[in-house]
């Protein structure tokens, strides 16, 4: 197609042929993350394909992934879009993205249609605690990689699960603001119907028990209707929240925000308000979107090991897509976040 | 599907169900933008869609439209993706995205497979001024609207293209600053080989030439090799062009950024070197996507209408899909850009 060959991506991933070509050929052996992001970025960036059509003739099968995030208008799952892309891309495959903000009817529809369209992978970032209303697809053969979502009871046994350590996550958040002395904390979200924001709460209210205090002491903000807040609207969201917050009688001095879009919310309605965040309130986000190193204050956040929970996504989905392995079927992989201290927290006063 | 109906969508946007009918027929009539933004904006949020099964059986085609754009991990992307699949929802269509980091090989690629893969329309926003690595397809059918580019000497008699006024935007943006005082002026863009960066140039050029300048007067700032600055990474470029134009022996007091996160990158870069964005340099950018109105300060920029634009699209595709009509061939649609004042714009020292 573009005439890029291996040999482009391998000079420009600064690693040998071979690398690439194990990488490619689904043996990446012993290589380090940062190597596979290396080539892998090499790829989207230059726009390497291997032969679809030797491909398609090897597979019999439509070369296209299905990708259902709740909304593609939040940076975070542009960028997940994206990283899964470039895993795709590097096999020959597409992503197909459906935009489903969180309704479960939604997401159902969607991918009866990517079935009905001749689509055997998914990635669901769905993170409702029920799958009922896409069991009858899985139940047919349909491979399905839950994200952002870890196990529940009743899910079918087929399911992977990949997700942030989310509970972590969260406390080392917390943690964070308690060791700068902050005592009044408050947690915005949005329903806490999700799996993956109650596993966020149940890290801050951990972290609040560790220093003796308990969710009572804290100030827990999740209202608006769910429907009216998909992950865009979250941003507005934070930011009424706060102006909430703080005519509180006892405004918290510091916010663990659902999310970076949120905070960034949160941060706006600090300001609005005349207070300085990071001094007077601090404000610490959650999957560390590339925004968040350019506001102002820079964000202090939680990252999340995007490029390497992409691939693992399309790794299970290509296996069992090509090979009718189902080696990973009812695991859950959870990884590591990390927290990235930046200038929108400070000691409390 | 969802089992939401037209009645369901009416209540939810304030309008009759016989406004919903008109829409989703095709009859827009008089139909004010906002009252059709809101409809469009109540069927994504409920999620309805016309009977899928009886529309295929209509139409005898696959209800997918491709979208490729430069990069969906830029929000301004991803916020047209979810205007694009509003308005395709609304008639039973899905979108299929695609990540082509400006490269004509990808473009090109990508337009194959969907072609191959039954789409017969696809929004393609490109932006590059020769889409002759298209053209092979464009000649066997495939409808093709060109967004974010005005049309070109030398395109297809049948192309369609849809675009702001980057012009007149730009010619906004920069005629604020001039009437805020500032006269050292800087341009700050990634290459200018895209037809909507070279308009917007054009218009920054045209608003200094009545102000008695020349860009000569200015410091125009298109560095890095193109290949590397897709538009996540145009935030960086906007950071290291900041940090090179502070130190230059004439540094400009405001910075017209090619786009919003450009102008966030810019904004960053400020701030790196203790200056202040609005009091010691004015910004502005260029979309309104939703990170504008949260930034510290928030950001000047000018809009484009997005939901306008992406019905606009769509309704060119199905029309051509469905009635092959191919009555707006040939036509250029430009759309009004609204310069929006913020704090990141103050008046010269």
């Amino acid at each position: 197609m573009s005439g890029v060959t291996i040999y482009q991506v391998a000079r420009e991933a600064g690693v040998s042929p071979s690398t690439v070509s194990n990488l490619l050929n689904g043996r990446p052996g012993r290589m380090l993350p940062q190597t596979r992001e290396r080539v892998e970025q090499a790829i989207v960036r230059l726009g390497y394909r291997p032969n679809r059509a030797a491909r398609q003739l090897r597979t019999g099968r439509i070369q296209v992934i299905g990708l259902v995030v709740p909304s593609v208008a939040n940076p975070f799952w542009g960028t997940f879009a994206r990283h899964l892309e470039g895993a795709a891309l590097a096999e020959g495959y597409h992503v197909l993205l459906c935009n489903s903000e969180r309704d479960p009817d939604r997401e159902r529809g969607y991918v009866e249609e990517l079935w009905a369209d001749g689509i055997r992978g998914v990635v669901l970032c769905s993170s409702l605690p029920s799958l009922s209303h896409v069991l009858p697809l899985i139940e047919r053969g349909l491979g399905l990689v839950a994200f952002d979502r870890t196990a529940q009871v009743g899910d079918p046994a087929s399911l992977v699960n990949i997700s942030v350590d989310n509970v972590v996550g969260a406390e080392l958040a917390a943690r964070h603001l308690l060791e700068l002395g902050h005592r009044r904390l408050a947690f915005v979200s949005g329903s806490l119907r999700s799996v993956n924001r109650k596993e966020r709460f149940r890290g801050f209210a951990a972290a609040l028990e560790e220093y003796g205090l308990s969710t009572a002491d804290a100030i827990v903000w999740s209202g608006g209707p769910e429907e009216r807040y998909g992950d865009l609207d979250v941003a507005d969201l934070g930011r009424t929240a706060a102006r909430e917050l703080i005519r509180d009688d006892r405004p918290p001095t510091a916010v663990l925000a659902i999310n970076d879009m949120c905070a960034l919310g949160v941060s706006a309605g600090i300001r609005d308000a005349g207070l300085r965040v990071g001094e007077d309130i601090s404000v610490v986000g959650f999957d560390d979107i590339v925004l968040a190193d350019l506001a102002a204050p820079p964000l202090t956040t939680i990252r999340q090991p995007l490029p390497q929970m992409a691939a693992a996504a399309f790794a299970h989905l290509r296996s069992r897509i090509e090979n009718g392995d189902d080696a990973s079927a009812g695991r859950s992989l959870l990884m590591r976040p990390e927290l990235v201290v930046r200038a929108s927290s400070g000691p409390a006063r």
